[in-house]
């Protein structure tokens, strides 16, 4: 009984089955009924959100849920069950999965997809664990996966890049991806109170996952960091191979030395590729003030592309129930309107290899009784400063690119010499004097 | 014998006619063998594009030119020629068109899409001069009518956006569109040289158009204003009614001016709309430095969208054949592999009644003898300035919002009182104290 929505200029059997009208009702399955599950299966209703004008209308036919006794608008769906063979024996047309995770999620979308049903997820880690073998699913059983919410939620550019082969060549990308730390961050930088009471907002706005130490540690960035190494880099990585740092590693001490040179402190996501050797990094880094994820701030995510026929750059908001829940419905809206029943040929992926943290600048925070020659100390270690400046008990400094290994031996001899505290962050800056 | 090539996924007949294989040849109909097309057709060739993975290879049957006999590259098109019926004769999958300019463009693009061939263009004139009636057409026979490349050609958004109408809901736009006229203002800012001779640089690289008035007057920015009108409005503005100003009026004081407080001046098209109304302008405009826009230098493109959900901001290569070649070539491949073979159907579109200038901070140079009460003289004509600063000769401010007539009134005013050179650009800065 399962059918696919096709769309008014072409109506003809996909796969042996029959398909409804033009202006046809859209029958969703939706998998969760959470933030993300409820907000789209409320906007799914809201007129002002109405797909008539691109010949067809979603309606929620059934929702599987862990708890079908907790209380909720009933209006949400005319079945909400925890039953999956229930769910699975109502007649749907698409499938959206809002469950979060990868367990059950990976065996509910499978099945979706087995059945030649197209499903559209916001799972981003679902697609990083599982992405690829999803894909060959859909394929191989005719029909459509689609993911655009699950990285960079308000900003449709995957779907994009996956259809475009020559705009997604591309040597890396450096990007924003988890608007709750980069709340947080940019709340420590206008100097609006703590680390806790940052993250207490972002919790409360929606945008941090249930389990926020996902967002604070950077292994949400690093899932959909893999994600873009897939699209952009034809690579698989497993995101538990991308190196981390915890944003609370940083303080407002270090954002206001940050602004005080033009630049910020941001949640970084990175990656280059060559062959199957990948250099990646999350973590907080200095941007420079012209760079164009400076001044992406608040729950705004951002990725700057560096493709074969030049620099890219997409930016906007990255996450929010309302946001995600518009997202999954656009995705509706592709797959209903345009017939996109199956998933793009991917082109060859190979597995990464290596997976190291790139050379790069190094924005340093040097505190304590330092010596004089602090300079001449770094230098002996082969780190040469841009810049160095005493700030309060801190000294604050810019560094030429060097390696990871190069710049922790140095902070670790300026610690044994000293006594003294010694980090540092990545710095994407021009380096015009080095 | 007019075929249409699909995907190997599901092989259906569209609209009655039988399709070629999976690894089929896409056979293209070129029009125009110019900078655009004959890097298209080398790309085409370039086995470093093949599309094997993604299931075709394109390949250039024949190309419609103006002078057969022109020498080039013989290994271009099998056939080239100046003959209409003898390329309409020739069988094509998708015709590409690189001619420019609305005539002969509009008859050749109508006349393959009534034949229900899929036809990629990067005509910016084409589509704002006539995109509503193609699109139409093309529906109307069930086949693609695409052009990515005639705006911001290195950047792939208008498809995107097509493809997803909760994320194209948006009150306006706020974007670089010609590469050509942001490459000249960004070099003088750099103080590097003339506007002639930055202007001649941009055509030696093949980013200004044959004619570059079109791009120094803003008329190129305006076509392509109103592509992004009907795509985010849903409002038809013919590209005439877009008022201009050209980027001539500035000079290197204004840009090293604009540049002290932070700044840039960058040729900037921008819109807004309520019901039918819109306000739009073409030309220079100060960009305060924390703006999306304010570091997208050179031939570089951007655009920010005001967008329902949150701001987005797209940003990248904006011109140059090779780019441009690229972008049609990916159009191609959305349009064979995704059997893509309708438009998709447009929101109802409205035509525009009003179009006038917004209102906004303004960016201020006084030249000559001005009185020291210049602020004052400012102030009684209702002009409040949030910044005024001597440098050599001149005065330079920044103002708070206020329409055009009144700041025309103004600069009016300070002329006729002090015999004074008065001038002003719109500014897009954040108005703390206004």
């Amino acid at each position: 009984v399962t059918t696919t929505v096709l769309d008014r200029a072409v109506r003809v059997p996909v796969a042996g089955v029959e398909h409804p009208g033009p202006s046809a009702i859209c029958r969703i399955g939706l998998l969760g009924l959470g933030n993300v599950g409820s907000a789209f299966a409320r906007l799914a209703r809201d007129p002002s959100a109405s797909f008539a004008a691109v010949g067809f209308t979603p309606a929620v036919a059934a929702a599987l849920v862990r708890s079908p006794a907790k209380p909720r608008g009933s209006d949400l769906a005319p079945l909400i069950t925890d039953d999956r063979e229930a769910f699975f024996a109502e007649p749907v047309d698409l499938v959206v999965e809002a469950l979060g995770g990868v367990d059950p999620a990976f065996t509910l979308v499978s099945r979706a997809l087995a059945r030649g049903i197209p499903v559209v997820t916001a799972n981003k880690s679902l697609i990083a664990a599982h992405g690829d073998e999803l894909s060959r699913i859909a394929r191989r059983h005719g029909t459509a996966l689609r993911y655009e919410a699950a990285c960079m939620a308000g900003v449709p550019f995957l779907g994009t890049f996956e259809r475009r082969p020559l705009a997604a060549r591309a040597s890396g990308v450096t990007a924003i991806l988890n608007g709750t730390s980069n709340y947080i961050l940019s709340a420590l930088a206008a100097g609006g109170g703590s680390f806790a009471g940052a993250l207490a907002d972002a919790q409360r706005l929606g945008y941090a996952e249930p389990d926020p130490s996902m967002d604070i540690s950077g292994a949400d960035a690093a899932e959909k960091l893999t994600i873009l190494i897939r699209l952009f880099g034809r690579l698989v990585v497993e995101p538990a191979r991308i190196p981390l740092d915890a944003i609370a590693e940083v303080d407002g001490e270090d954002m206001s030395a940050a602004a005080a040179w033009g630049g910020a402190i941001r949640p970084l996501a990175r990656a280059a590729w060559r062959d199957t050797a990948i250099r990646a990094h999350v973590g907080p880094a200095f941007v420079g003030g012209t760079h164009a994820l400076a001044h992406v701030a608040g729950v705004s995510n951002g990725i700057v592309i560096d493709a074969e026929r030049g620099t890219q750059c997409y930016i906007g908001p990255g996450a929010g129930p309302e946001v995600t829940a518009a997202t999954l419905l656009d995705d509706v809206a592709e797959v209903v309107t345009e017939r996109r029943v199956r998933t793009p040929a991917c082109p060859v992926v190979e597995a990464a290899t290596a997976v190291t943290v790139p050379d790069s600048a190094w924005f340093l925070r040097l505190g304590g009784a330092l010596p004089s020659d602090i300079a001449d100390l770094l230098g002996s270690y082969g780190i040469w400063c841009t810049r160095l400046e005493r700030r309060g008990a801190r000294v604050y400094a810019l560094t030429c690119s060097a390696t990871p290994a190069r710049i922790h031996a140095a902070l670790d001899a300026v610690r044994a010499a000293t006594g003294a505290d010694a980090a540092g962050v990545p710095a994407i800056v021009e380096e015009a004097s080095c």
